[in-house]
């Protein structure tokens, strides 16, 4: 029997509209639907495609918010397993991760696996929440010869390449806000910088003044530092 | 009368599906098209789009593919006052920019002008080209704590940047497509590297090994270095 195909698939950062053709097209042809089941973003990857799921099944694929590697690797086996089952009954999955599955995304631990394994994946690209984020803000993230550096809320000295002469992008900061507020300012970019909070989504929130950010934010902030 | 708005509508990078639906939305219900008129995006631009103009008027903004300040500057006033013509008489006009606006695309130049001028700007962001070549690739771009840096095609010293322990990408390599390869090779990254030649097009070309590639590529290039 054939095996089915993975697709990962980029709905965008929350913006319904956000959804391509194409991801609407592999969502609805595929037979089973995969989902990130993790606090921050199952609901969110759920009310983008909702109207594209018509009865489907649906795997829940548990995303720990950890960073303890061997808990890590367990999960992404096991969701792989889960996927695989469905796989090897010739059915196509069709995986929803926010943004772009290129960037930063946990889906992509689960098609490397799948894909050693043997099996067709195939990847859909999206919109990227700092572009998303930008167009809200309306202002381009980099122009003619400037260079652009996309840094994850995980990187451990920031201030090294905030000091850098190019735009940046801090993603998913929230958790850290503090922390990132102060090293933007002790870097003396305070007033180059701006903030979208849950782009795209009904609470969304557009700081054009990076002074007015609270103690407290929204685990989907994205930080744009313009040069 | 009420003024028109500007959209800037980022159409991906080639593939008519990796549209969003906020795209096919926005060119539909605008009463005016406007293209960038390069040698290079000309076509590629209409042809992603064609299927949503039904017969709207065109506005064609020349975009010369020229570093002279004034030269550019001049253009882009032109461009821009063509555009007002029409928002003048109340019509919303689409700008269609290959990509996202946001990233590297001379529509912002435009979209700056006619915002200064009071008129209303949106944008509408795209699939870029960097996360389209990924997918074609079926790989990450970054993964977990590693920075990503952009470099665009004009940029001065891209050896320094590519001596940065993080994955990079090179846009719009093509022109520069000899020493592009010789400074890749120079800081020993030769086989971490990969290439896409005009994603999603018909004549797209795939290079997993980027000794493959040779002299002479497409300004549509896209180079990806792992680290």
């Amino acid at each position: 029997m054939k095996k089915g195909i993975l697709y990962g698939v980029g709905i965008g950062p929350g913006d319904k509209e956000l959804l391509t053709l194409k991801a609407v097209k592999t969502l609805e042809s595929a037979d089973v639907i995969a989902l990130p089941d993790s606090l921050s973003s199952k609901n969110r990857a759920y009310e983008i495609i909702k109207d594209y799921i018509n009865g489907k099944e649906i795997i829940y694929c548990t995303m720990p918010m950890t960073k303890d590697k061997e808990h890590l690797e367990k999960s992404h086996n096991e969701s792989a397993e889960k996927i695989i089952k469905y796989l090897d009954m010739g059915k196509n999955t069709a995986f929803a991760t926010l943004g772009d599955p290129s960037i930063y995304s946990t889906y992509m631990y689960i098609h490397r696996i799948i894909e050693n394994k043997g099996y067709e994946v195939c990847m859909v690209p999206g919109v990227t929440s700092f572009c998303a984020s930008a167009a809200r803000l309306n202002m381009s993230l980099s122009d003619g010869s400037e260079p652009l550096i996309i840094i994850p809320a995980s990187y451990k000295d920031n201030k090294e390449l905030l000091r850098m002469d190019c735009n940046k992008v801090l993603m998913k900061s929230g958790k850290n806000i503090s922390k990132v507020k102060e090293e933007i300012n002790q870097c003396g970019l305070t007033d180059k910088t701006y903030m979208v909070e849950n782009c795209g989504m009904e609470n969304e929130k557009i700081y054009k003044d990076f002074n007015q950010v609270g103690e407290e934010s929204s685990y989907f902030s994205l930080i744009i530092v313009k040069r």
